[in-house]
């Protein structure tokens, strides 16, 4: 078989993830695999609880990460606090939220929906009605719907929640780290991450926090968790403790570099890794107006690490992203479920979102499609 | 917070894994992430399913790794073969079995369970009658059970199923690469294993491969798959056909690492492969009744790659394990549940499986047996 791994070409990350990972965090993962009970090793672990919950400014004891991708985030938020019957209200207006609610189905749940049009953002009003009519055991939203590139109001649902006994599951899979999420102040119970976004790690792991309210209705299920796999209660005696109980051989050298990463951000300072999307994303914009292209979403609820462009009449979207990536070695992201070749997805996604990229990205879409 | 990275030392992994890692393993982990939809990665994928099926010895269209470690490919073998109510077989001798017991129940199976001692083999003929009282959807067993040591006869109670309708489902976690596993010629019907054995990835990842048979069962199903991260009826869709249609984002730079791990095995031949672990193991053996110490296992059910060492009377075995750690940057493994405080698990699993790394432990043990 061929070598295949030496020939890898470096492409410029400009879609909805996997982003471009930080030089060190790739260094990161080729350090010497160390056995999962190593007391160094725990020292890691440790370390990534530590610095998880700065970011995510919580003080969750339950703030680890999952040994899968994001998705194994979602699967862990709702097989953890769902059981069969449970009434669950899903938020929806793009993929993911579409998402969450097959998983919450499969699992049992007694799901309603609250859908909105995709492409903009979730209106708290509707939300304050939905549960006033309602008691739910679970509310669930994205906070960065990836498909769309909308930013929904989470901390304004928060606080319309603040004092019930519903647990709130917020997916924050593509905020964390590229705009501010702050956990306990917005009264969000379950919450999940995943690193290929603007943690700028390889994908494989997906952060996750529970609340001591989410934590004790865990504990007080009928019924055990039907997922080996991602059952907490076991876990968590693995992250926390004397004992360090082994449940499932951790991704060693995966953690490596998300200790890397959520170093680097928090030594740059989340604030000032904020203000680089934002202002990179601004800069995006200008550019791609000056190109007369024109975003999706209305200013006001843009995510900055997701730019969602329109597809000019009679243009080919598909070629453009094939010449993108064929003549400059840049990729960026198609769109998804309805909005398929409506939509680019650009992606300014940490160690990504630097004005050097998107003058790059600006240049190659400039030529692009002048033929 | 401190970068804890670059003071890891190097360990020498002689426990029941992870493993050492080949150095281009290591190297490859670092290549530059590819988008989980680009044409080269999609090269990668498709190079990964061919060695695997070289590997494994079989045909199976569905032969893919899962995002997740060894366990999230046992969670995947029965969450999609499983519906609730069928009768399962769960055959018992070891924390592994144990384990797939507690996940086919989580799913609602049906499960009887057959035990046998800890440390030795299961015996054909009890499976025979078993499955001679009763029809069983699945009947389920450990090849190499790590917690004890043992080889379990996988081949022959193959040959008791071939044309009988029930499906066959084997735990190859820690046999693969080190033994031989003859998938389609053994009628295996669904198999699963982990990177971070003989494989000798960093932990992350565990190939699974679904027969056409057990792929109909699963198409055939009257529920969905209750587990959206691990259902295979949308992760194929990925894997295969020309859509390649986005599930999850896979994880890039851990199957950079499996593709190398593949690669090299089959560069240096599988049967060589398993006569380098088969000599070592050998060596192993003579150099620790040398010390006077002695096996769990009976001499023709060892496995190669785990050896289960008694611990003699009056010896302290994490004192032992410690002082390895410690003086001798040597990791081995303690035991697991009934077989805890009483045996040593010294692995010898893929590139760890070398002469100078049997001198070595053995060196060790005798000064620390000594004092």
């Amino acid at each position: 078989m061929k070598n295949l791994i030496s020939d890898i070409p470096e492409i410029l990350l400009m879609g909805p993830g996997p982003s471009c990972v930080y030089p060190s965090v790739s260094q990161a993962l080729s350090a010497p695999t160390l056995g999962h009970l190593d007391p160094d090793f725990i020292r890691i672990m440790d370390g990534i609880k530590n610095m998880l919950q700065l970011l995510l400014k919580t003080q969750n004891r339950l703030t680890i990460p999952i040994s899968g991708t994001g998705s194994a985030g979602m699967e862990t938020a709702f097989v953890n606090s769902i059981e069969p019957g449970d009434p669950v209200l899903i938020i929806i207006n793009g993929v993911f939220g579409t998402r969450m609610q097959d998983v919450a189905q499969r699992l049992g749940g007694a799901v309603d929906v609250l859908d909105f049009e995709w492409g903009v953002p979730v209106v708290v009003e509707a939300v304050k009605r939905a549960i006033q009519k309602k008691h739910y055991n679970i509310i669930a939203v994205v906070h960065a719907e990836t498909s769309t590139g909308v930013c929904n109001p989470v901390e304004d649902i928060g606080m319309l929640l603040k004092g019930s006994d519903a647990l709130y599951l917020v997916d924050a899979v593509t905020s964390v780290g590229g705009i501010p999420v702050n956990m306990d102040p917005w009264c969000i119970d379950i919450l999940y991450t995943g690193t290929q976004k603007c943690l700028s790690c390889p994908p494989g792991l997906s952060p996750v926090s529970f609340s001591e309210k989410a934590v004790a209705t865990l504990m007080n299920r009928k019924t055990k968790v039907p997922n080996w796999y991602l059952d907490l209660t076991m876990i968590l005696n693995y992250w926390e403790g004397q004992t360090r109980a082994y449940h499932h051989t951790a991704p060693v050298n995966m953690l490596y570099g998300l200790y890397e990463s959520l170093r680097l951000i928090l030594e740059e300072g989340p604030e000032n890794v904020y203000r680089r999307h934002l202002e990179n994303h601004l800069k995006l914009v200008d550019g791609l107006e000056g190109l007369g292209l024109s975003l999706l979403v209305q200013l006001d609820s843009r995510l900055p690490m997701l730019n969602s462009v329109k597809v000019p009449a009679g243009v080919d979207e598909a070629r453009v992203r094939r010449r993108l990536r064929e003549e400059f070695n840049i990729e960026i992201g198609a769109g998804l479920g309805p909005l398929a070749g409506k939509i680019w997805r650009i992606g300014l996604m940490g160690h990504t979102a630097r004005i050097e990229n998107v003058d790059r990205v600006l240049d190659a879409l400039k030529i692009v499609l002048e033929k």
